[in-house]
């Protein structure tokens, strides 16, 4: 992981933070498959479906969702409740295997959800926020939670972010989990997350479900900017397949803890915050890409020389959003051609004359294309580096200070076969 | 095929209409492979790669071109060509097997080609159009072109429109051709084409090379603005891959050899010349589609109800070009909740509310999704339906009078193999 000085990398995820709980378990939202269906047996379908994460004391709450005009139930709900409160909450409850999305009774459900844990914790329901994932348009069975509510509250405990992050894993092979310590006015801080998510990924709010908890002392306001500004430069600039989820949910829950004291405006500490969240949301990115569904390798497309933020951001989403250039890599095949032709479709301003392509990894890096056009290089050279897991493309596009990255990952034979029967 | 009153199919493609004549042959722009390399033999690498397709007398021709700012160079080449003449053409020269594009003296080059045909033609290189495909940043050999211009142009007739069809062919497994027949004026005029085409197809201008040609009689202007109007509903509503590809190139050459009083103005003729140039695209279209590069289907979605035209564009092409749709198509697997996902990212105005879908094919029809959301249906019967080779997917989505089309395929793990290792 790349180091920020400052700043160190700690376990804990979720939990790395003072004075948040969490807990995971299986509550059977999809009835398990018998053995020998041929696919998977019992046992793998009894991975952790459902979870909650928790804070000791009230938070000021930040979210950004999904911009796709079919919104899940908990979307919509989560919503309403962060409104209410003014952005308050204290407690995120998530589940995976059924997106409880496109059915005529979901809010009431997904208020269930909240429901349930709020009268365990003596809050209010508003003040509980709700995720969930998995297939679309099939009916979310409230009864597995209902039975199994006593459990995971019961269960709760400051070191149990794994068990919740195994439980947000839809496709995911891998959880994803990032933490950071900073110091902020003299107090010790901590900023962790965890995410899901590995199809149906794409700007904007390319996440789908993400848990992002902190003890530092800061205003809702200041945390809903710091998250807008933060998801602009990771999240929305995440692509593996180019489809936009229905529930994607990205919440930021502050509880204080840390004792420094509270950022309301603009000004150093809130620059020293916003860098963890970037750490932390930014490696998060780079995992979701890795872990694309199928995917081989991560892709990482950097613009520079752009006229502004913008302009870097829309050409590196165009490379990296490119199903042709996401086979080539797959191929580890230096078709350049591929890259400049996706920079060249991308709606922004540029003279494809100065465009400069470097490829590049742990192997070594590759000129392939100067000015716009190719540029001599060893085909056994470039096999070599495009053979590495994590490749980088550099493109040039003038001399302006616009840079931005954005991730994706290949497009592969698996990432067919997950999808042409995902239902099953 | 699909049946319009008062016009007939015919064989002949772009040799259709009176006075056109093709040639197709293998000049050697890429070297034959030797037989043992483990992927194809000479055979395969030496089918045509060179055609020319001319007209007796000179032709009014309109064209559309890519609008990726990576531009081929015979794209500028062609453009400066109509600009000079102010829209006249009487030949049409193409390649296959190398694009021409990101290459320093890639104008140059094209330009010779014009001037190969021209010097024998006693015509102005300006009154040549030129169009290539292929790999991108790699030299164009001119000497192949050169060795064998006089055999090309001694080879034309009336009849080898097959020769011409099967030179432009890369990826594509089936050549591409249209014609047809009509009467205009008390005169018998045809109409026809031929296309490629199979990945890097996407609106807008998702064709690659098209050459149409006919003997009806119009101005240069007329026959622009009926280019126009029908490739907005045919070939711009085609996607593969997503990716728009630098050299895409659609020119139609009319020399009016049928007699027809000329087309000037818009009324009854000029509606009876667009509708065959619409069957005649809308043909080549759903040739495209159903030979997109590793595709097993046709995807045919139309969008009914909407406000306007435009809307039901973006909400045709947005299902069209999911990945995840495609790749559930490609499994016959009937996830709706794909198909309501990319109508509800579709950047265009609607109530998801009144979103109805119906999924048809030849095998009967399924309604899985009224007013947004699931309503119940035997997956038994969806997967007989999904399990044709012709899909179409029908949303409603409200009571207005925009309707449109988008064509695609599914995507299958013979995409990614094509595209992992292009070039070889």
């Amino acid at each position: 992981m790349e180091q920020f000085d400052g700043y160190k990398y700690i376990e804990g995820g979720v939990c790395a933070a003072k004075g948040f709980k969490a807990n995971g378990l299986y509550c059977g939202i999809k009835k398990p498959s018998m053995p020998n269906d041929g696919n998977e047996g019992p046992i793998n379908n009894m991975k952790n479906d459902l979870c909650l994460v928790t804070s000791d004391k009230m938070c000021n709450a930040a979210s950004v969702f999904t911009q796709n005009k079919v919104k899940g139930a908990p979307v919509t709900v989560s919503q309403k409740n962060l409104k209410a409160t003014g952005g308050k909450a204290q407690a995120f409850i998530l589940n995976s295997k059924n997106a409880n999305t496109c059915n005529a009774d979901g809010e009431q459900k997904a208020y269930r959800m909240c429901e349930l844990v709020a009268e365990r914790m003596n809050i209010k329901p508003e003040e509980v926020l709700v995720a969930q994932t998995g297939v679309i348009g099939q009916i979310f069975p409230i009864e597995p939670v209902e039975d199994k509510i006593d459990e995971l509250i019961n269960g709760l405990d400051y070191d149990k972010n794994i068990e919740a992050a195994t439980a947000i894993m839809t496709t995911d092979t891998v959880k994803k989990e990032v933490a950071v310590e900073f110091e902020l006015d003299g107090r010790i801080c901590h900023l962790g997350g965890m995410g899901k998510g590995s199809g149906m990924i794409h700007p904007n709010m390319a996440t789908t479900l993400n848990v992002i908890t902190t003890d530092c002392a800061i205003t809702s306001a200041m945390l809903q900017k710091a998250l807008s500004e933060i998801v602009k430069i990771t999240y929305n600039c995440l692509s593996v397949d180019g489809d936009q989820s229905t529930n994607d949910t990205c919440a930021v829950m502050a509880n204080g803890l840390a004792g420094n004291k509270e950022i309301t405006s603009e000004g150093e500490d809130y620059k020293v915050f916003k860098q963890a969240l970037y750490i932390v949301m930014m490696n998060i990115t780079r995992m979701l890409a890795k872990d694309g569904e199928g995917a081989t390798k991560l892709l990482e497309c950097t613009v520079s020389g752009a006229k502004d933020l913008d302009t870097a951001i829309t050409v590196a989403k165009s490379v990296i959003c490119s199903p042709l250039f996401k086979c080539a890599m797959f191929g580890a095949d230096a078709n350049w051609g591929r890259i400049l032709c996706a920079v060249g479709y991308a709606d922004a301003e540029f003279d494809i004359n100065d465009v400069d392509v470097v490829i590049a990894s742990d192997a070594g890096s590759i000129h392939v294309c100067e000015n716009g056009a190719g540029v001599e290089f060893s085909e056994e050279e470039a096999k070599k580096v495009l053979l590495e897991d994590e490749i980088k493309i550099l493109v040039k596009i003038g001399s302006g200070k616009g840079t931005a990255t954005a991730w994706g990952c290949d497009l592969t034979y698996d990432y067919v076969k997950i999808n042409g029967d995902y239902r099953s």
